[in-house]
């Protein structure tokens, strides 16, 4: 595997796999800082290509383009985790490649992640492997409640997953998505969500934001505010989770640790997100380095930025056709536009964050 | 002339003229909206053609490439003043051009500029029109100490300027400087430097930026501190200085003015820049809509930005050879580099912003 033995010189390439708002955001933070931003997309018309004239569009197992990008950058990252294992791996051979290709292999698997979490003594919802219908029956009677099964690759915004309240629901369940590997998972009775972004740098350095409260509607994230309801004890313990996981999986760059905060105050890691994440977007405009550029940064194996938040931040998603409002949401905050040209049901298409003096 | 009868709809285009630093940065501010940006270079391999795949690189008199950037762009601004007037004439006629050209010729020589600003009622340094040699004597005799005799077209960061501390000198600088249309300034004793950064909407909506502190080595910015030393009423005569000549100008987008403050406390007009400007470059980590998404609001018919400041921060130019430090630099606060080559002596190759708490 090819490791970077000195950081990016300003002017170098960071290549970026993916073309959506978070690349375009990502390839932003590395213009800011000198560095050239290379999108590979396997579409055309991407958000993040209006941000940058280096652009790749390829498959993403093609070889030939994983080579030319390997050749052309000085590191490389990706903004979103279901890239195929063995492209990754190919890559990995030419190019520093971050977050390194193992911990993206165990973030990728929802049962793999799972029981990394709780071989780290963190604290997970109960979860069961599930590979037939009659295991999903089975682990199902292991819950004391409702069961969520979710298939253990591919799942985004609530997509590939299913609530069972019954054995016989989990054995249909399993059959409805597809008869794919799955992952039961007992359900959390939580107070709210919350999560925590943080980054760890290339020398083990750790820098955490403050963690947000979240709110999801439909399964997407509508709303991450901060400071929310969760106490100092608990904003220590959530940033020294994210650390745990971070320095377990030696991982460079910005992860994001979704949290259920349960109703005796514990907190329960319910995903691990091995990229930039949507509930981290309010760090653009309250603190002095965004998660972005804190990614860019680690990626490049540059000193991390400041994570200090200097103002109180609520950041709301624009999601399908709330964008028509944007010359309204224009005038009450910080207008975020992601570029994309239709506005399809829940397709997140800018946010918005608004500022307030800080309060603690 | 070309007027924009609404708002541009995000996915629009804003055409830039201009590809340094401040057109990158304002590109970048267009990404964030939504909107695509478009850069208009007489030169290749400028510092903003590495955020945008929208180029155009032609002299700035070419009619052809005029054309085309009004046919594609949905409105067009500029990132420095020294466009040739015809070219902004034959384009303020095929697409909407924001600031106007008008305001734009008088900011474009430094008499015209004087005057307005002295007819507006507000303080200059006194200044002469001086068009040969023999004036430039008189002119100093009305003078009551030195004076600085500055070629009425064309300078910046001290360039076409040359001091004169008596009526000979004024007479040999006259001729140093070609023999071109000259204005004498003079000498104004000052306790220290400030400038206000603010934007006027195609409303007539205002709103501007909390005035820096700046300081200046070699006639180039070294520092802009906010808050300085101005006391609150300045502060606010600052700001109104800033309306009442954006209102004179009928102007759209974002203007500095260069200020003195007087030891008597008088704020003296120095100089306006009509367009974004290098000690406003604090407002991207320290205000939610920094100068340059403001002057992109304005350009594109958007209300405006909340120009709140949320920190107290000091902005630091990086130039020449000091951009070797930039791994230190990184460490110490938010870094911006530009993306240039070469980093010749007195070029501006970055700046570095550092926050803290707001204190007032």
């Amino acid at each position: 595997m090819k490791t970077l033995d000195k950081p990016v010189p300003p002017g170098g390439t960071i290549g970026i796999i993916g073309g959506g708002q978070l690349g375009r955001m990502m390839a932003l933070a590395a213009s800011r800082l000198g560095l050239n931003a290379l999108i590979y997309s396997d579409l055309p018309d991407v958000p993040a290509f209006h941000v940058t004239p280096l652009q790749l569009i390829a498959p993403y197992d093609d070889r030939a383009t994983l080579s030319a990008l390997a050749n052309v950058c000085h590191a490389v990252t990706f903004e979103f985790e279901n890239i195929p294992a063995e492209a990754m791996a190919f890559l990995a051979e030419r190019v520093p490649v971050r977050p390194n290709p193992a911990a993206l292999a165990t973030t990728q698997d929802r049962f793999a992640e799972k029981s990394f979490v709780a071989a780290l003594g963190l604290k997970t919802a109960p979860f069961f492997e599930v590979s037939s219908a009659e295991q999903a029956r089975e682990a199902f009677g292991k819950l004391t409640g409702e069961g969520i099964l979710k298939t253990r690759r591919l799942g985004y915004d609530g997509k590939g997953q299913m609530r069972a309240v019954s054995a016989d629901d989990a054995g249909v369940a399993f059959a409805a998505l597809g008869g794919a590997p799955c992952i039961l998972e007992g359900f959390v009775e939580f107070s709210f969500e919350a999560s925590v972004v943080a980054a760890r740098g290339a020398d083990g350095c750790f820098a955490a934001y403050d963690p947000p409260e979240n709110v999801h509607e439909h399964h997407i994230l509508r709303r991450s505010t901060v400071p929310g309801r969760l106490t100092p004890a608990q904003v220590d313990e959530a940033k020294a989770i994210a650390r745990t996981i971070a320095d377990a999986l030696e991982y460079v760059g910005v992860l994001a640790v979704e949290l259920f905060v349960a109703k005796d105050g514990g907190l329960i890691v319910n995903e691990i997100a091995p990229r930039v994440h949507n509930s981290g977007h309010w760090t653009i405009e309250a603190c002095a380095c965004s998660q972005f550029e804190q990614h860019i940064r680690a990626v490049a194996g540059w000193p991390l930025g400041n994570p200090t938040r200097h103002a109180d931040v609520v950041m709301e998603n624009i999601i399908g056709d709330e964008v028509r409002a944007w010359e309204s949401l224009a005038r009450s905050g910080a207008l975020h536009l992601y570029g994309k040209k239709e506005a399809k049901p829940g397709r997140k298409m800018g946010h918005v964050t608004r500022l307030a003096p800080r309060s603690r």
